[in-house]
């Protein structure tokens, strides 16, 4: 019998829920037809890329050299690219970013890898805000850190700075801010990320030590009303590290278009940036595929027909409501976490199948309670699924 | 100050001899022109991918709807795209594979560290034959490991199984099997690995658990002579994990197209399997690019025009041993590995550089005496480097 270390074995072997909940989708779907299982269960952008993008695919194929658009790309990306993605930065934020401050990613979850593995010493401590992403404890928990949870108030899901200051301590090393948020799909205010600073910064001159945000946004063009603010934190807090990713914008999840930015205002800008790097060597990340380097440039100022997501939105919002429904209200990204009319979300979930409603229960998000519903479907599909989120209410009356 | 961890930072910050010398290469092409700077420094294949392979690029982009095409997959890879890279591998080795047993890897290095950290116990030994690729210890020692170094013998640039014997201890967990090798091109015999096999079943029967061959094979299409074979390592040893990309045979490095095989034979092949799937899920590799998982199967059976690398090792290998040259017999890969006339490689390579010969140190192999030279180049650049390794050897005559 072999021994195998801890946390590959255990995240391997894990029943991952959502998978679960993934393949009942599937195998319903040959059951009865796919048309006929309202699958909100995932997080697949469904709206098609934009056609500028698959031109723009087509012309690179056609017009750079296949030896030269394939070939290896340094590791942390082509320099052009790079500075093409620092340079969008400045133009929206006023900021100073240089392509050396930029790491092109296998997605978001590299960039988080990355991160998580370049800042965790053994035995620190990363906050994280619930309901969220359940990934952040896989690579936080990995790499030796402890992960300490702050739950969202339930009446806004923003953060209360006080229960913040409450869970800092000095071994606090990061703390993780996913806004837009998967799957809250809640925006934290200028306001609360002001104050998150404020006592970020008190606790960092305390203990002599920084303490980063890991600003994780891939959902950060979906926005979806005007009066709506969303803060760029870096320019807010100095010691944020950004992880962005243009699968959720323009339609491209599987190509695994990211990056990491560490802002030279980072204290310690360069061992950091190197920590960051060296992380990435040691995980494998040789290089993002150069195609998709060679296309990141023309996803700067593109973005699919995001008004699909708000037309959703705004339909189940207003209809679910109306059936008294209770929900978070969904600011941004394409999930609606909706509560469980009783409390019990796992039960909700094995309910709302009888009705071929497939969503996730919020207890894989760490907040149990409430059920993560992607609405990165089609319209239609929603349409029809009201009437089954009607007789699902009914059976709580 | 903030406290970064050991690894990341070590790796990050490392002055990496080969990235330096690529940027002395590149700063004296623009000082004298690229032309005439012999670079043999850099792994990138030169020969173009096979235009079947750009042909079914186009093709793909123009049948499979966006939507689908560019989607996320599942962590392992598309089903069907793993099963395509089973019934390959069971018609070439007869083997029994199935799509359960592959993971799609964004290149061998991610292959690598999925298996690194997928197997290492804090202490376990990672046997290496120098000379060998730096990332191995990168990967090794970052997951906990301990790197013990066997050399190959200098004749013949195989293994001695006696020096395998003695190095096996109780925490031997890995041995890493590079074959054909970067850097020396050798080819480990069948031989050599029945050997190897034997001595490892001998080890594992006498401390009670399993010892791995990791098989790293990403030049495997690149094997010179009629005469010279290559065994398929899981077929002699059952505890064989497998890593293989495409980036050589096919010339599309950049894309990132490898897998991981753990072949039903090994001892406990699910929690093994678990593991590295878990530790794929640690190192935020999510999946691999879509597009390119759908041309993967494309690849199965074509490769480059490998016979200019042919030419370019017969004109160097016949050549250069003209001259007086020593070097390991270049039966694979596209390496030649040249022995420094007087055993000092740094200074071998330093005053190559006085006639424009651009070589890395054997020392970055963990192999001090040689250099490596990269012949995936024009033909014509050898050609007209041959004279200046003549005046190069004169100098030590």
């Amino acid at each position: 019998m072999t021994t195998l270390p801890k946390y590959p074995l255990q995240y391997g072997k894990e029943e991952n829920l959502i998978r679960v909940i993934a393949a009942y989708a599937a195998k319903r779907a040959g059951e009865i037809g796919a048309e006929n299982v309202f699958n909100f269960s995932i997080g697949n952008p469904n709206v098609p890329a934009p056609a500028r993008l698959t031109d723009a695919l087509h012309e690179i194929l056609q017009t750079v050299p296949a030896a030269q658009l394939h070939s290896y790309s340094p590791a942390a990306g082509l320099p052009w690219v790079r500075k093409a993605v620092a340079d969008d930065l400045n133009s929206r934020y006023g900021t100073d970013y240089t392509a050396d401050d930029l790491y092109l990613t296998a997605g978001a979850s590299g960039a988080l890898a990355m991160a998580f593995h370049g800042l965790i010493f053994e035995g620190d401590e990363v906050i994280v805000f619930a309901p969220y992403y359940p990934e952040y404890r896989v690579y936080a928990e990995s790499f030796g850190g402890k992960v300490v949870t702050i739950r969202c108030r339930e009446e806004d899901f923003q953060i209360d700075p006080e229960a913040l200051r409450a869970a800092v301590t000095e071994k606090t090393k990061i703390v993780v801010v996913n806004s837009p948020s998967n799957p809250a799909g809640s925006i934290f205010s200028e306001e609360t990320i002001r104050a998150m600073a404020d006592i970020l910064r008190e606790a960092e001159a305390r203990y002599g030590h920084p303490i980063y945000i890991l600003a994780d946004e891939p959902y950060r063009a979906l926005v979806y009303d005007e009066h709506v603010s969303l803060p760029f934190i870096p320019k807010l807090y100095d010691n944020t590290i950004y992880c962005y990713s243009y699968s959720k914008c323009v339609s491209l999840p599987g190509e695994r278009m990211g990056y990491l930015l560490v802002p030279p205002q980072v204290e310690d800008h360069k061992d950091v940036y190197a920590a960051l790097a060296g992380a990435g060597r040691i995980l494998g990340l040789v290089c993002n595929s150069t195609l998709f380097q060679h296309l990141l440039p023309h996803c700067l100022d593109v973005t699919s027909d995001l008004g699909i997501y708000q037309t959703n939105r705004d339909l189940l919002l207003q209809t679910l409501t109306a059936q008294g429904y209770e929900m978070a209200r969904p600011d941004g990204a394409f999930y609606l976490f909706l509560k469980a009319p009783d409390g019990d979300d796992l039960a909700f979930c094995e309910r709302a199948k009888d009705f071929e409603l497939i969503m996730v229960p919020g207890t894989c998000f760490g907040y149990p309670g409430y059920a993560r519903l992607s609405y990165c479907v089609e319209t239609e599909t929603i349409r029809r699924a009201l009437p089954a989120f009607e007789k699902l209410m009914e059976t709580y009356r």
